[in-house]
């Protein structure tokens, strides 16, 4: 396997930006969808625990349901695919023994030889937080999986525009989410600009590199 | 400019692992390590706010100081490079109008004309956010950093281990960062797998794809 080139790399990131207007009729072709669905799986995260759902949404008419309650963004609607990283809300002792035991399967070890990576995992999370603390690190665990998502996106040319800015209660209302222990913690409409969208040509802003990276 | 192929970026995220062992002689090369740099850059955040510095300690001293309070795990101090991604604790109208400034440069136009884009990041975060609301959304800004930071390494083929397990409190303080209004948000060691580290190759544990994605 050879390395991706550090300029196509550089390239892509610099390639890429907050689509403001997704060109309706273009959708991703399925390879490279079945790509970005890899890579949604393969997000790291912390202990390996995973703790989200992607839940596309295809449905145009809950698409139009969750627009009033994005800011009415219309890249909610327009994109090829919009991707809800949906966090768990207070995972538990189950949500560990999952991981264990999918763990010793591929592992091909038992369980008990996991015994003190699952002591960890209870000890950190689940007695080491109350249920607000657990909310918040799964809802961060996302954010990993929205850099992760931005970048694969950027390489192979598909166009997202991450969002913070819709009401979570509305949009876990319309999901049916809550009743499955999820919140919504992000949105990524996912496709390709608009021919009109001015924004795609608009510099770049960011701090230099002198400004944000330090050596000690 | 071309697109990565769809199969390049899987394989490099399935070559990625959390790397429990780096060989200490190995340096990443200048280039690489430039490209690392830019992506940080790069890196997406909300309102394009850039809540943040990423400082790269190389002095062996503060490495080892850092040591005790990151559970003595060694990838700090063995890396070839540790970045610590730091947050902006308590983000003002000062960061904001920086933002604006920067950006009216960048685009040609008068800072005035920004003033809906300032108003709405006064009212989100500076005004609609309390001092504890505004600190953990930095430190989620962060998250992205090292969803980005994770993916690139990888497409680089450069060994990375993301670590939210140290002591904020005490990494802070021996960087000095709470009197610049900054905290350790992130660590992430970067570097090259020992030949010894049998988690190299261990199958990679993740729930299948019908578990993690749903299309509604």
């Amino acid at each position: 396997m050879e390395p991706i080139s550090s300029s196509s790399v550089v390239d892509a990131l610099n390639w890429r930006y907050a689509t403001k207007q997704f060109d309706p009729e273009r959708k991703i072709p399925s390879d490279d969808w079945a790509a970005i669905e890899q890579s949604l799986v393969l997000t790291p995260s912390s202990f390996g625990l995973q703790p989200w759902k992607f839940i596309v949404v295809d449905d145009p008419a809950v698409r139009e349901a969750i627009l009033p309650n994005a800011w009415n963004q219309r890249q909610v609607v327009d994109c090829s695919h919009l991707v809800v990283i949906a966090a768990v809300t207070d995972l538990g002792e189950e949500e560990v023994d999952k991981l264990i035991n999918v763990s010793a399967e591929k592992r091909g070890v038992e369980p008990a030889v996991l015994d003190g990576y699952r002591e960890m995992m209870l000890g950190m999370i689940v007695k080491g937080m109350d249920a607000d603390q657990r909310r918040a690190w799964a809802v961060r665990q996302g954010y990993i999986a929205l850099g992760n998502l931005m970048t694969v996106a950027a390489m192979l040319q598909v166009d997202a525009c991450p969002m913070e800015g819709f009401v979570p209660a509305e949009v876990d209302k319309i999901l049916g989410l809550p009743e499955r222990g999820l919140t919504a913690a992000l949105l990524c409409p996912l496709g390709y600009r608009a021919a009109e969208d001015k924004y795609a040509d608009a510099p770049k802003v960011r701090y230099p590199v002198e400004d944000l990276i330090e050596r000690v």
